[in-house]
């Protein structure tokens, strides 16, 4: 699969842990000695005398996947006198995407259309639903569409472990394009990849079900939307990225989620964007987006 | 006192209630037969079914302020048949405006830089504020200063007291420019005219003392400010006008409360504007902003 | 065909013309008379002294199809009194729209999901393009597509001649979805609907050919899109809406393409929504939008 | 003079020229090697292969000021084998900014009531205005007034040598806060620091004089504001930033001038904070901003 976004023969390196004086001249250097070639150079510390530090390199190397065993063995030597983590990722391999979807269609097929267009550096092996409406729609993107029925009642196990077969293996990180169904902690756990959730609301505000009603209850004169990882804390998990619109009294619950839906994907295709180029690095409960 | 934004001649009528099939008619043949001349019109029903409705208009009257017991009169005997409550104001007359500040400046200097100019159709008989820092500044607008201290303690009678003195009969609203205390209910009512708020967040995220403290936790991409109608409900009045600006990881605390204060001010005027302009109509904890 | 933004038994009646007392309350006193109940009105004078007026209303009138006739002939009357211009819409009937278009697919796949989602208040018998690129996707959505090949050279009398078979009498207006042909002043006259156009800059900035480049070129801060009627003069009708994105130093032209993609989808759909409402009122090379 | 932007014992070190291998590398270890501790550090390449290069690198080194020969020495050895250009600045030490005004104070005033409350890292030796409405004003807040009436005419060489005599050697940029005399090619290289201004237009949209006239008459739906360097080519200098605002044709041009004050005074703050803690890099006609 082509997409414009990949990039052939250029690797990321993203570095974050505890600041201390050379980290830069010492990861710039090993740049220089593997060969590589710097295009995009981001880093940030929340405070420089001894706090936490965060790295975002991304280079050109000739023969990068070939060569990959013995940069990984250069990076580990080189990182072992600092406290930090590091990971390093292929920018011409394209991360594998699930989307999970339920009734509505509106995030879906926007990621699915900046897919095709080539905007979006994934791939997307599947798409899962527990209804059956989008099918169609999936299936015209030449997309499998998998169809996953939610069992009623508080026992999601049986079709959390239909998800779980589906998923695991198969994906690198997954979206929940309004998705209706909450994950449990022990889903999250076997599933293993990052999960990217929207919610239709500017979090904290309106947390939980119906935010556009409460929004228009409380008679705000702006609405939002967030995309965050998804964690077992509902709608508590770490914020990519947010965005609002200014709306009226005038404008009722459906003219809200009808306005709405507009922020929503626009965030949502921002937040996968960046985590497909591994521009966001979670610390904590906080993001930091490069 | 001269203003640009004062209209000589003109009258603002502002309608609300239940809604009913011939209210613009019989408005509007009123405006006609006391020989007025509508030059704004804004009306809105949340339900054409009988549900509330809101209307504002302003109308050119020569000698309107002489003939204002008939006009008066002529309007009561038209609305009588609607179950309507109207007000009138004189679009000439400026209304009186006190600001109530503590140390911080930025609203407070932004709202009298703005009147000196000519941007906001009031007069300003008072500043009054728990500390001295601004008095100088003020003063060099031409504008009394009134040093209320806060006594310490949660019994704010005293100095509550001293503020209704400085107050009532003198002041047709009172803005709150980043005034660092809460007014209690039987101020409130014993005040007896709209308290216009600045808070530091888009509400209803953030509610309570320190917002960009909070937001900075939270991780938020977006911070925002929310001025409101103060009822004894802390920050639960009616909101005025919202807006947010984008904000990133690298935001301190300090950074958030800097950029913030553009917001705020921003925001705060705004909401000062309409209101003195007869634009914001409550309606329980709503508003209808024309 | 069926859309929530239709309004069974409800009318628009625009009125414009020259600004004189008494025209609010003609017109609402008419809508009682005729059996109306207004559920949206609003008006604009850029003058009230003889200036240009402009008023849009919106009432609810059991068997207004039925009884039409009579109403307009009431209308008629009414206004024979005033130099007014005026038009009555059906607001259960979808305006007919058709869309031409190019290879790019952005506006066009979102103006068509837009319509199926029942967002916009339209019909759309035909797109019709001089490439085939999207065929298969526009008859998916259950809409006829036509290819009108665009002759090379500067006579453009044959495919011109070809679309207005197409179109006339089979549409009510006309969007252009990034279609890159200039349509002659011949063209317009015959196809004698409004055409609605999606400029990919911030008019007047960038008239012209690859405005994205330009703005590289200049090192704007800001990029953005404009919808417009469409006139003789090229890139000069009246603007019906805009809006900007902010952009850096590091984005590329096609980084500006592609980012710019969104905006012009979101101003253009905002435009054809207000057309299709009767939102949007002409006046000399402006307009006005309740 | 102290501010809360200021940094004691941190430098600013910007780097720009022709882009090879290494310059990351060599600049890190440079800043280790001279005991320095990196705190902030961008780059940007507008072609990897042998394009433009811009580094901007803020670092603490205890006892900077004493020790800045040995430190630039350092620095010109080690970026003696790049074709690099560079500058050293000490973050400690506030940029001397001149201002120059005539009548109208809104970013006049904003700027000094910025720059009082510590949000601007600079110092302002002067004001310079061709009126003396807004002398008392900028006294109050500390600040020396001179003013230079403008002689009628085209040749402004008087007005203009008697700027110089006040300017040079005192200052190290000079802002143009609404200032409304065109200054001479000559004028500019006589003063040889940078002059940034404000104009009210979105550029290159209305250019020259006029610009809120112009966009009402072109009934666009958007105002803005542009800051940018000056040039000998009038409103054709580079961008710095821009923003724009939302207005309806309801807007007057004295009501678009009155809220395109804001925009104006905002986007200046801008460009002036980030010109005075050297973030912006001027390459040909545009600017990079770290």
């Amino acid at each position: 699969m082509h997409s414009p976004s990949l990039l052939p023969a250029h690797a990321c390196l993203i570095v974050h842990g505890k600041d201390s004086p050379g980290i830069i001249a010492a990861v710039s250097a090993l740049i220089t000695r593997i060969g590589g070639n710097i295009v995009a150079f981001d880093q940030y510390s929340d405070d420089p005398r001894g706090g936490a530090y965060f790295q975002r390199v991304v280079f050109h190397r000739p023969d990068f996947a070939a060569d990959r065993p013995q940069i990984e063995a250069e990076i580990a030597q080189t990182l072992a006198g600092f406290e930090l983590e590091w990971s390093l990722t292929d920018q011409s391999v394209p991360k594998r995407m699930a989307i999970l979807a339920s009734k509505q269609d509106h995030c879906l097929l926007d990621l699915l259309w900046r897919h095709r267009r080539g905007d979006l550096p994934v791939s997307i092996p599947m798409v899962v639903s527990n209804h059956t409406a989008t099918a169609e729609d999936v299936r015209s993107f030449g997309v499998p569409f998998f169809h996953v029925p939610s069992v009623p009642g508080p026992d999601k196990s049986a079709s959390e472990a239909e998800l779980l077969k589906l998923l695991v293996g198969n994906v690198d990180f997954v979206v929940l394009a309004r998705y209706m169904q909450i994950l449990s902690g022990d889903f999250l756990t076997k599933l293993g990849v990052p999960v990217i959730n929207i919610h239709h609301s500017f979090l904290p505000a309106f947390i939980g079900a119906e935010p556009y009603k409460k929004a228009q209850q409380r008679g705000v004169k702006l609405i939002g939307a967030t995309s965050h990882y998804v964690t077992t804390d509902l709608d508590e998990g770490p914020i990519i990225e947010q965005d609002t619109i200014r709306v009226t009294h005038a404008d009722t619950v459906s003219e809200l989620a009808r306005r709405g839906a507009d922020v929503e994907r626009q965030v949502l295709s921002r937040a996968v964007l960046w985590h497909a180029q591994d521009r966001v690095i979670r610390h904590g409960n906080h993001t930091i987006v490069f």
